[in-house]
This record gives C-alpha cells, sequence and structure tokens, in this order.
C-alpha cells in the first residue's frame, strides 16, 4: 500500500482547459487540421501502419524498423488528445481502424512488437540496450491510456494492460525474471501513468524497479554485450563511458551531471519524478534536484533547447553550448516540458514553470512550420542557410511528439490541490476547475505573449475561499497587481515565483496583472565560450533571432548597438502574426576585403537597422541564415 | 626533349646554407641531437624498420602498415639531409643498416611495399585509392635521392631508380597499362625531383602521365571499386563528391577551389608547380595560381596551417576556418612550405614567400616541442586544455615530415638565377652561390624574427654586378634599407615584394634593411564568421596566442582593449628565448553568475593585463588552455 506522496498538485486536465487566445488557438487548429492528418499519411505511406498486419516476409521492403511503433503510439496519442477536445467521427474511424490492427499483432503471451515479432523473433528481449522493445511498449502504453481517457474505449487499453502485466512477469527482481532495463528510457513514465488510470500498483512497481536497477553492477548491458560481441556500438569510440549514453553509468540517485543522450535523460528523469510524488521518495526528488540545476543553469540554450552535439543526440561538457552545431532536438525539448511540470506538481516553483515556458515558446514549437507539415529534428541557434524542416524522417520521433503535446497544451496551464489553483502559464481561455467542492471556472483575458496584461475572472456558484496563485516570470523586471482595481503589493507575497491572492472569490471579482514586457537583451554566463560579447534579445518568453531574409548576408557582419533602444511592431501579415523587433546595429564591410584574409586594420562598419523576429518562426519564409547570438559593439 | 620550361629561379642548396641564428640553428640542432635520433628508435620500437625483412607471418603482430614504408622514408630524407651539413660516421652507419633491410626487400621485378609482399600479395595495384601504394613509393624515391646527394652512394639510389623504372612500366596511357593514379599524392613530386637528378625524361612524363590522367572520365576509382565492393569507404556519406576528397573529382586544370584532404592537395598542386617549370605548362601554372588564390585568400589559418575539419582531415568551404575545431595538420602546413617555395621558383613574387614564412614561423613548428621530442598532428587554434603533443602516432606522417624540413631548412632562404641573388627569408648565417662564374658568399647579420634589423655583406672575388633582390614582408609596414649608409627609396623599387639592388659588390659592401616590426594587431576578413570583433596578435612573421598558464583560465574572459598598446620584452630564459608581449584587456567577472545562465545584465569586466606568447610555442609548459584570437574590446 502506498502511504506517502509528495505531489502537492495535480495539473487541470487539457479537456477542461479553453484556449481560444491568437497565438496557441492557431497552432493547435493547424495541429489538429494540417499536422495530425499529415502525419497519418506518413506513417501509412512509411508502411508503418501496416506492419502491424504482420505479414512481412524476408526480401521484403521496407523492413519493419525496431522503432515504428513509437511513431504511430504518439501520433494515436495526438489523434487522441485532439478526439477528446474536438469530436471527429472520422478520426475516430480511422483510430479504430489503427487499433484493430496493433491488437492483431498482440501475441497470446501479451507481447507486442512488430520487429521481434516477425523479423527476429528470437532475439525477443535480448538486445535491451538499443532495440527499444520497452522504450516502444512504453509508448503504446500512453497511447492506450490517451485514447481510453478521450473515447472511453478499452478496445486499446486491455492491448496495452495485458502487454504490461506480461512484461511484468518478464522483469523484476524475482528469481527467473531479467534484471534488465530499456537503452532507451520512456516506459517507466508510462508505467505511472497507467498506474494512475488503473490504481494497479504493479504497473508503479515495475517502473520503481526499472528505474531502481538501472546502473547497478554487475551491468546488465555489459553482460548483455558479452552475450552478443557482434552488435553495432557507435558509442564505444566515445570520449564518455559508454552507459552514460543512456544514463545507466551509475545509478540514478547517484547521478548529478546530465549525461548522454539528451532524449533518454529527460525521460528517465520525468519518470524519477512521477516515482517521487507517487511513492513519497525523497532521494529521487534530490537526485532530480540535482540534475535540474545541472541541466538547466549549465547545459540548455537560451531556447530551452538541450543537447550540444549531434555526436550523441546528447550533452557534452558544462557550459558548452554552440550555436551552429547546437542539436536542441525537437523531442529533447517537448522533454524539458514534460519533466518540469512533472516538478511542478511537487513544488510550485517557477523555475519550473519559467523552464517549461522557456522550452514551448522556443525550442519546442521551432521543431514545426507554421503550416504544420514541416519538421525540424535538430534546432540549431545559428544557421548558414543549410538548415531546413523537412516532412518527415527516417527516425520520426519528433514530428508526433509536438503533435502529442500541441494537442494536450490546455494541460500545462493550471494546477490546483484542494482550495488552491495555480496559474502557470498566461493563455486565453478558461480552466474549469472542481475545487472546495464545486465546480469553478477561471477566466483568462490577454494577448500574451505580445502583451503582459492577463485578466482573470471567476464564474462561481457560491463564493469561495479560494487561493489563486499566479506565476511572476523570472524573465519580468516590473509586474504590477490589482485586484478589483486595488493595487496589490507582488514584492511581499512572492514565494517562489508565484504571488498567492486568497480570498472569498465571486462572479464580480477582477484580477488584473500587468507583466511588464519589453524586448530585453539578454547575455549569457562568461563561462559560455560561444556567447562572449553577443546579446540575445528576448520579449516575454519569447527568443528573437535574426534571418537574412530580413537583414543582410551573411548576418555575421551584424552587431548590435549597446545603446540600440528596440522598436517593436505587431504585424498580423507576418508569420501568423508576430512582434517584429528593429533596433540599432552596425554592419562591417567587407568590400575592401576581397583579396586579404588577414589585415592590421579594423574592419569598416556602418549604421544599420536590424530587424529580430520570434525564432520559433524562423525558416518559414525565404530560406536563408539565422542567428540568434548577435555581437554587441560599443 | 624539353624545350620550354617556366622555372626562373633555383633554390640554393641548403648544403650551401649556414644558419648560425639565435632561433632556427636552436631548432636544428634539436633536431639533429634529438629529433631525428628519437624518430628513429620509434621506427625501431613500432616495428616500422623490422618490417623489411619480410618476415611477417600470418598471425603475427604487429601487422606491417600500409603506410610504414612512408615514415621511415621521411626519416631516411631527415637524417641524410643533417648528414650533409653535419658528418656524423654513428648516423651513416645506420643508414646503411636500414638501407640495407629496404634493399633487401625489394622484389625482383623493382616492386618495393612491404605490405603487398607479404601481407597481401595478390592485391598488389589493386587499391590505388586507399591503399598508398604510390605514396610509399614516392617517399621511397624521396629518400634515395636525399640519400645519394648527402652520401654519394648508391645504395638505396639505384633501388628506388629500379623501383621506379618499374611503376613506368605499370602505368601509363600504353595499351596493357594501368590507366591509375594514387589515391595519396606524392609519387608525382617524387618523380620531378628523380627526372632532376638523374636527367632520365621518363620519370617526368610519368608524373606529367599521374597528373593529366587524374579525374579523368570513366573515373579510375569508380572503375576500381566496382571490382571491389567490399573497401571501406568512409567518405561515400559525405556532403562533398567522394573523389574529391583526393582531389580527382575533377581534371587538375579544371580545379580552382581547395577541396578534400590538406595534405593531398597541396603534395598536388606542389606536382603540378613543378611539372609547370620543368615543361614550361601554362596551363597548370594557371591551375596552381587559381587554387594559390582560393587557398590563402579564403582557407588558410594566420597561423599558416590549413584544413578546418577532421572529418576529411581538409577543407570545407571558403571561409570556414573553426580555430577549436582547426584541424591545421602539421603535414599541411609543411606542404604550403614545400608549394609556395615551388611557385617562387616560377615567379620571384613576395606573395609565394610570405605564405611560406607564415606557415615556417607558426603552423610547422608548432607541429613540434621544443626539445624535439613531442609532435602535435593536429594545430588547433584554441584548446580547451585538452590538447598534446604526443611521442609518435599511429598514423606518424607529421613528425619525420617536420624533421626533413627543419634538417633542409636552409634550402628556402635564397634562390638564384645566373644573374641575381633573391633573399627570401632573413636568418643570420650565410649563403655560398656560384654565380657569374664565380663563387659568391653572401653573410646576414640579424636577430630575426625578434628583431627587424638585417646587415648583408657580400665576400667576393673579383667585383661582380650581381642584382641582390630583398624580400619585403607583407607584415612589414614601414621598411628602410641603406647600401653604404645611403638611404634607398624603397617604394619606387619594389616590385611584388621585393626591392632589387643592382650593384658591382665588393667585401667592403654593407646593406642594411630595417623592417620595423612591432607586435600588430590583425584582424580576419568579416566573412570569417569565427573571428568577428576579435583580434590576433603578430610581430613580424610570428603569430602569438595566449595560454592560460600566464593569465586566467578560462582565457575566454579575456578581452583586449581598443587602445592598448603591446610591451615587447626579449626573455632569454622563456620557451628558448621569446619576446613575451603584454597589454591591457579586461576580463569577465562571472562571480554573480554561479546560478544562472542568462541574464538580462551585462556582465561586469575590470582591467586585466594579459601576457601573449608566440603560438609555435605553445603546451610547452604546465598544460592549459589556449587561444589565438581574442575579443577586442572598446
Amino acid at each position: 500500500m502506498i502511504t506517502k506522496q509528495l505531489k502537492k498538485y495535480k495539473p487541470l486536465s487539457f479537456v477542461d482547459v479553453k484556449i481560444n487566445d491568437s497565438f496557441w488557438a492557431k497552432r493547435i487548429e493547424v495541429n489538429r487540421e494540417q499536422t495530425i492528418p499529415f502525419q497519418y499519411e506518413q506513417c501509412k505511406a512509411t508502411g508503418r501502419i501496416d506492419a502491424f498486419k504482420l505479414d512481412w516476409k524476408p526480401g521484403m521492403e521496407p523492413v519493419p524498423h525496431i522503432f515504428w511503433e513509437s511513431d504511430v503510439a504518439k501520433w494515436i496519442e495526438a489523434a487522441s488528445y485532439s478526439l477528446a477536445t474536438h469530436p471527429d467521427a472520422e478520426l475516430d474511424a480511422l483510430l479504430n481502424e489503427v487499433i484493430d490492427l496493433i491488437a492483431g499483432a498482440q501475441q497470446p503471451d501479451g507481447y507486442l512488437n512488430v520487429y521481434f515479432t516477425i523479423v527476429e523473433p528470437e532475439k525477443r528481449w535480448t538486445d535491451l540496450r538499443d532495440a527499444h522493445e520497452l522504450y516502444c511498449a512504453g509508448h503504446l502504453i500512453e497511447a492506450g491510456i490517451a485514447h481510453f481517457k478521450a473515447t472511453g474505449k478499452r478496445t486499446l487499453f486491455d492491448v496495452i494492460c495485458k502487454f504490461a502485466d506480461y512484461i511484468d512477469t518478464v522483469f523484476g527482481l524475482e528469481e527467473g525474471k531479467k534484471r534488465g532495463y530499456c537503452g532507451h528510457q520512456e516506459i517507466e513514465l508510462a508505467l505511472v501513468k497507467l498506474y494512475r488510470v488503473t490504481g494497479n500498483e504493479n504497473y508503479l512497481r515495475l517502473s520503481q524497479y526499472f528505474i531502481d536497477e538501472r546502473g547497478k553492477q554487475p551491468h546488465y548491458f555489459d553482460l548483455e554485450k558479452k552475450i552478443q560481441p557482434g552488435f553495432f556500438d557507435p558509442f564505444m569510440n566515445s570520449h564518455q563511458d559508454k552507459n552514460a549514453y543512456n544514463q545507466s553509468h551509475k545509478p540514478v540517485r547517484e547521478q548529478d551531471k546530465v549525461v548522454g543522450h539528451a532524449v533518454r535523460a529527460l525521460y528517465m528523469y520525468s519518470a524519477m519524478a512521477d516515482l517521487a510524488g507517487e511513492l513519497g521518495d525523497e532521494s529521487l526528488l534530490q537526485a532530480c534536484e540535482r540534475l535540474w540545476d545541472n541541466l538547466h543553469n549549465k547545459n540548455m540554450y537560451i531556447t530551452g533547447g538541450i543537447g550540444s552535439t549531434r555526436a550523441n543526440e546528447g550533452f557534452t561538457f558544462d557550459y558548452d553550448l554552440p550555436n551552429e552545431t547546437a542539436y536542441g532536438e525537437t523531442c529533447a525539448a517537448v522533454a524539458v516540458v514534460f519533466w518540469n511540470h512533472r516538478l511542478l506538481q511537487l513544488d510550485c516553483d517557477g523555475k519550473y514553470a519559467d523552464a517549461l515556458e522557456r522550452a514551448l515558446y522556443n525550442g519546442v514549437i521551432s521543431g514545426i512550420s507554421l503550416d504544420g507539415k514541416k519538421f525540424f529534428y535538430e534546432n540549431p541557434l545559428a544557421s548558414l542557410g543549410n538548415v531546413h524542416r523537412r516532412d518527415w524522417f527516417g527516425c520520426a520521433c519528433c514530428p508526433p511528439n509536438v503533435a502529442r503535446l500541441l494537442a494536450s497544451l490546455g494541460e500545462y496551464v493550471y494546477s490546483q490541490n484542494d482550495h488552491e489553483i495555480a496559474t502557470h502559464l498566461y493563455v486565453e481561455g478558461s480552466g474549469k476547475f472542481n475545487i472546495q467542492s464545486q465546480e469553478v471556472v477561471l477566466h483568462q483575458k490577454t494577448n500574451y505573449p505580445w502583451d503582459g496584461e492577463i485578466t482573470f475572472n471567476f464564474e462561481v456558484g457560491t463564493p469561495e475561499k479560494i487561493g489563486l496563485k499566479l506565476r511572476i516570470p523570472d524573465w519580468c523586471q516590473d509586474a504590477l497587481l490589482e485586484v478589483n482595481g486595488e493595487n496589490v503589493e507582488i514584492a511581499d507575497k512572492l514565494d517562489k515565483g508565484y504571488v498567492t491572492i486568497e480570498k472569498e472569490w465571486t462572479n464580480d471579482d477582477t484580477v488584473k496583472l500587468i507583466l511588464a514586457m519589453p524586448a530585453q537583451r539578454f547575455y549569457s554566463n562568461p563561462k559560455v565560450r560561444q556567447n562572449i560579447n553577443h546579446i540575445a534579445i528576448q520579449k516575454g518568453p519569447v527568443v528573437y533571432c535574426l534571418e537574412s531574409t530580413d537583414n543582410i548576408e551573411p548576418l555575421q557582419k551584424i552587431s548590435i548597438c549597446r545603446d540600440s533602444g528596440f522598436v517593436e511592431e505587431y504585424i498580423p501579415e507576418l508569420l501568423d502574426g508576430v512582434v517584429k523587433i528593429t533596433g540599432k546595429g552596425m554592419v562591417m564591410d567587407d568590400n575592401d576585403w576581397d583579396n586579404k584574409l588577414y589585415k592590421p586594420v579594423k574592419p569598416d562598419a556602418s549604421p544599420f537597422t536590424f530587424t529580430a523576429v520570434p525564432y520559433y518562426s524562423w525558416d518559414n519564409r525565404e530560406p536563408g541564415e539565422m542567428r540568434v547570438w548577435i555581437p554587441e559593439m560599443g
């Protein structure tokens, strides 16, 4: 029996959150109308769906790939979330069709994996490190939960419960079970979700086993590789411990530096936060906090992107944040949202919401084009003009990851406990809470992120005392709060980035929060050698960049003057509507340089008005160069 | 019969050049006393020498490697050059011993290659692209020539002539011959050398064939690979045409951009210059000139290093000159010296000598430690402290390449024709010329490169009219010239970087050249994005760097003030005697930054006196960081 928990809040479900704003509503609509159907077509066209028919025979192309399930599963998750807020008979039928195929692929013992059923059936569970078997299982579990919660149907849910029950018979500490765990973490967090839906503690314990066992000696992956020396191992030559790639270099509670593959890492940290919350495990929370500090204070791009190199799709060393070669995988930024959202429920600390918001408005949505049909896998902070979104990828983890996040975006706006509502994100719309024994609707009116004024109103039955927690973002240097026209001193009430107004709320109450949101110049910690003497422009949570289409090429010739102000202008027809920023810069002159690489003479420079646009919106127009960090001059 | 030549000058042989200065003499002595014996020991210890015994059997370790001959051959070249200026009975005997082994490995038909004689004899000439067979042959030929010229012995010389004659029967346009050429250029320039020594035009024609055939369609390497599909091909996935790696992507006369592996490229360009000179082939010279412009004006580090990436040990794209990840292979800088030296004989243009000098004083000698026993393969322009010279390498091309260059350094100081002496480098010592039917000795007295004053005197039999060409380096902004105390107006006489004094010289004449040589701040062309707003310090030809041992760590926090002067001080006990440079800088303060990566506040900075030392001398003291390009502030 679980008796202790660390969870203090729970998120308000996205089905109870309405988003009617000018920023996200459009993206969610594009996600629903373009991205989700488009991704189905891609899955279909590439053989990912039909693979579940199990009719592949040796010699046929394409060979089902070991992580195809995860792509289809994330699409099901996205489609189910969409269905939950926007009924759509056609999509419902399509989901049934795909789910029937998946259910038909389940083996009598509950096992469900195309590759290891028809391509190499004799190798089931023999390559946990690299073959993504439990990873795919985890995504199928998340898909089954999403579909069940959206539709009430148990068609996929029963399948994944049976699969999870089977996995529980295979892995664990008990005699005769494998002492392994997956080389790509994911099932750990999926099992916690399954526990929350079913109440079946076996799932929680299995997740706990996977986390606790990881990195112990004798090392499972070493043993596994001893049996199979022929397996391809791209990381044997890496400077890092090869087990650091999948964060099994030591037990998770001993880890204090982010290492290896970024998505693997953050999925694991998310599961650790989940388990800490559900099991009251302070040691897991402490490990999360150490890793959080290391990630957010030493290894994160200003866009919320993470992963400094393509070599391991992950981390290098503290303060190493190259811009052109930044990896910043879209999935990893999505995982930054996941992990911070989980930590936010354990401690309503604004630092988690700040990080979540940073990733969301920048490194996550840069991963998808404005038309919803082109995707970045990597999100560098500078481009020489050769980086562009693509329709799809052989390894297509990122596109459906953004799709499932956008389709459930409401989930990230509010949390609650029995007497408080916490507002993490500012988005016009409403949230419907069950609190203090009644239904309470909280309305937000705002033009965030272009403007920092937000007005709140309640719809309550009987006046009720509820604490309304409002987040004061870390980027905001000047915030004003009024309740029914009366100023509330924020500084007095600020606790971990939130101000709490406790009051018996009525339908006549109005709360107004004004977050000063001028475009600001941000500097990097001098330990980040790549950004010395450079600035980035950020307005509210939105990080800006220069694109050559608005400026000149090469962009490197532009500096921003130290004394320049920033002119902000909302342009409805630009990039689906953005605030454009212009300012005073200088442009270096290379006319005299054509036949020299080096001269003892400083290059001339002349005044130049630069134009910056939001980073997330780059590469939606003419292809060209892009830079986030710009030299500051004077 | 060869009737037309483009050669205008020939180098004065290093045996006729005495070097008695405070800079090079020490390095040549270390090369002779430390490096050459040490490299023999390395060759011996690693099995490279004994491999010529041909007693390797399958299963034995180490397996002779396909380019071992080239390492031994370059060592023979270095040892022979050394012997030519410093008789040494022990070294002479050691050379005889090694040469006996090599001669014993020659096959009856003249073939000479350990790997393809005993490891895979059936594969002789089947993998020209990757197996380095002709490359090794080329180095053996250079070794044989060097030994013959140094000692007059034909022991190795006859062997390599026989080998070259055999190669001539295998390759060529004639029916029944292979239409191939080597994937690593080298034999082309070796054959020209052999022609010059023997007068045998077959060698020149064979070199010409290799150069002319290269890159023609149908492509020899494509055909070769069709026959052997299993060969490892690391460049198939590269963004460049895979044949660009070895500069066979098109016929050499159509090439105008430096591509691929840098050493391969520059060895080829050197052969092209040789052939242009010997054959009067203007089209080859024009190709050289185009490629020279592209290399020197768009793809060369300020150190004379070349090769921007380790991926292909070579070129990326114009103006891409990353510092930390610069490849700058020592061999490639040596090849910059080779190529420019050859072009200098075709046209006494200072731009060639400037480039030669730039490479020599920086990117070449950075490749060897002051004690002569540790070597850089890669020469980056910035280091985080993890880059250090090593004793030896599995692929040990660089150490003996520097050794042979240092042992023959005198070769690069002067050229002559029948009435002119050209002085390319300023080095205290003398050159002994046969000119205008008599022996003329030219003396230089100078403390170059620490001081720019050079005094010249002649030793002549009868007064003789000789043109003395003196180079005015491109880095020099203010030069004074006096002949017998009378000022000569340089500007009037300057032609392609040289001023010529024509005079009947007597032993009483004194020429004094004063090259102003203050430490200067150099800027990069703004097209080099990596160096925007940075400066490098250069004094005369010597490029400086900051090392953390003289400054702070991390070095990135240091800027140099725009208005700072430079204080120069010669410190005899520092790094074998160098001019140290100090100046006014600022150091950023990261004390307030410990828990933030990004803040809307510019980091504080405080005054700091920086210390710079010559780039070539870095990593000879405490290990630490290093940077050539430093931000300029204010």
